[in-house]
């Protein structure tokens, strides 16, 4: 409950001022994830504000509650709160100490500040759920390169540089093959970590909800497709799973969730290995591994992380087909997605496309498809072929690897 | 092809103006259907805009791009139509001439007035429909209260008189017991038909879909039951239903269809009775008989009523499972909406609620609740039992009638 004493304003969010009238949720940030959070809220019948950098931005777009601002500044976040009953967000990219600041100001902050401080800090992170008995891929604080090619001899090479916070040219996840990689990282002195590279047998992600009151609920485990660092494909339940591993993965997804207070979701990327599950990184909100819920399952993700950062029972992540896959679109060449829509559709009447409305660039996400069926390599097929025809072509990858 | 014929600008819903971008979709009305419309326009990429009365209207609540203005209003609606590549109706209240004078100035209005009309003339529906072959109750054109018990005698009281567009009070539909009920309607001067007062076995209803291109696509066959005139649940699909009467009642709503140059949604009220199916009545946009699509089907009516507008290809209008109950939460007394919810979703974190912002009064549809499963009498339980705990009690009935 550790969050929810950490909340004095915790009680506006179920019972607001006005009887009868709805809460008011504000998300700041308005990417794609707030975007797909209007959907439920509207249903809900709950308010949905969004702080925006700009009125194109993707969920600006489709949401009349705007504020413009900037979520690096405490004025404009505190502004922004003020209208809200409870605020949550779209990215990871708030500071920590205007969090808290928030929080100290009496608004509701879900999750709060005590939670999202590990999704900002790979090293905490990593401290706290190796303390708490989590496996992860072994790790160390590194200040210099002969820290690194220490790290190497016990571990080997490729090393895995991380930094702690952030990153620099938009990336904060290298993969060293030798100290000359190395030590061109470890040059920009951004603080980084060293973590040994896994060599995985899969990926997966298991995504749970937690509210104020201490109720969760886990998603089935899925299994996630990754190239060059970008999630190209979700496999909703990861197929062949072992019960016995799938039922931990909710565990470890619920039993960490609680740990670090989370309130709202918390999705948790995994790799499978021979040495068991290992923790790879945390998000608390909405993730790309659980857009397949939209359809996939009874209660999407979307709508999941409101009633959780509402304090409202949480709804059923049972699901809704035996299969589901969902493909992201990652922009190609041709800046006309529409167009091609109209192809996909025709192609195949049931697959589902949902369009971010942000502008086509090379290899940046622009929407998602998802297919759900009875038999997962048509399943797969149909979304792979939507996706690949609206965009980007999709690699054949061999097997489900 | 007669609807595409008749828009000129029929082309700019396809290629708008500036490649790539995508096309505004505008609804005249800001209601509930309005409101549920708005999902997928973003999940589609499509923007979308409303023509409503006032900014807290349902729609204008969770839709950025609202114009204020009125519908029975030329000025309005041409300055409406102008930001918009294509034009559609969340009701059947603008004038036909003004709808008319619309497509006159090139505007891609759909479904087109030729086709409207047949919604706002209930003499012309009736005309035609039995002009076409199709089943419809015994009706006859009146203009005295002679002319109805004339009616009377060769088809018995009660007579039901209907306004031929519009009504009084509120209503136009009265069930007449006798002369004296038949006088006091025929008395306000409203043109109305006499129909025969049909003892029907129970309401099934047939939603449809059409696009420009003529593609067509049926939903299945669904049973609705009414109380006072008021949708009240809705079982899909229609329990028990003869398979050859289901591809029937598809059959007839793909040909009215085709037959009245319908682009969008039609939705078709049947009487299932011992001498056949007979057509009660038509609406042409979502309709409440299609709310359970939303969870229930591959593609919403929602999302379809845009495909088929756009000229896209039209979604799989299949199960997404074996049984959908939707129940409408009719306002009670008590105006706090949001605080039984919680106690909703705590008894059933599978049933799913839809709230519409509007403020309750007594008797008002103001929300929605669908329930799936593969247990009709357990799957119509849940939703009656979330629909009734939220707002006014839903009277038990006899089985399924």
């Amino acid at each position: 409950m550790e969050s929810h004493e950490s909340q004095p304003a915790a009680s506006a969010a179920r019972r607001p001022a006005t009887p009868g009238a709805a809460p008011a949720v504000g998300m700041v940030g308005a990417g794609q994830l707030a975007r797909m959070t209007a959907a439920p809220a509207a249903g809900l019948g709950v308010r949905f504000r969004v702080l925006a950098a700009a009125p194109e931005e993707s969920a600006a777009q489709v949401v009349p509650d705007v504020e413009i601002g900037d979520y690096g500044s405490l004025g404009d976040l505190m502004a922004f709160a003020a209208g809200c009953d409870v605020v949550t967000f779209d990215h990871e990219h708030v500071p920590g100490p205007m969090i808290e600041a928030m929080e100290a100001a009496g608004y509701a902050v879900r999750p709060g500040s005590q939670a999202l401080r590990f999704t900002q800090d790979k090293r905490a992170m990593r401290d706290r759920l190796t303390g708490l008995g989590y496996n992860c891929p072994r790790f160390t604080a590194v200040t210099s390169l002969s820290d690194v090619t220490e790290f190497a001899v016990q571990n080997g090479w490729p090393v895995v540089l991380k930094a702690i916070s952030g990153g620099y040219d938009g990336r904060g996840v290298w993969v060293c093959g030798g100290p000359a990689e190395a030590a061109e990282v470890v040059g920009h002195g951004v603080p980084v970590i060293a973590e040994e590279y896994v060599r995985f047998e899969r990926e997966l992600a298991i995504l749970v909800a937690r509210s104020p009151t201490g109720q969760g609920a886990a998603y089935p485990v899925v299994q996630t497709i990754q190239q060059d660092g970008i999630c190209r494909e979700v496999l909703a339940p990861a197929p062949g799973l072992a019960p016995g591993v799938a039922a931990e993965a909710q565990r470890l997804g619920l039993d960490i969730a609680r740990e670090l207070g989370v309130t709202g979701l918390l999705a948790v990327e995994l790799f499978e290995t021979p040495r068991g599950l290992l923790v790879n990184e945390l998000a608390m909100r909405p993730h790309n591994s659980g857009h397949w819920t939209i359809e996939g399952a009874v209660t999407s993700q979307f709508e999941q992380h409101l009633r959780a950062v509402l304090d409202l029972p949480l709804g059923s992540p049972s699901l809704a087909a035996r299969h589901a896959v969902m493909v992201n679109i990652l922009g190609g060449d041709d800046p006309d997605l529409y167009d091609r829509l109209i192809h996909v559709m025709a192609a195949d009447p049931g697959v589902k496309v949902h369009l971010y409305g942000k502008p086509v660039r090379p290899g940046r996400k622009v929407g998602h498809v998802t297919a759900l069926g009875w038999d997962l390599r048509e399943v797969r097929d149909r979304a792979r072929r939507a996706a690949s025809y609206l965009a980007y072509e999709v690699e054949d990858t061999e097997g489900f690897r």
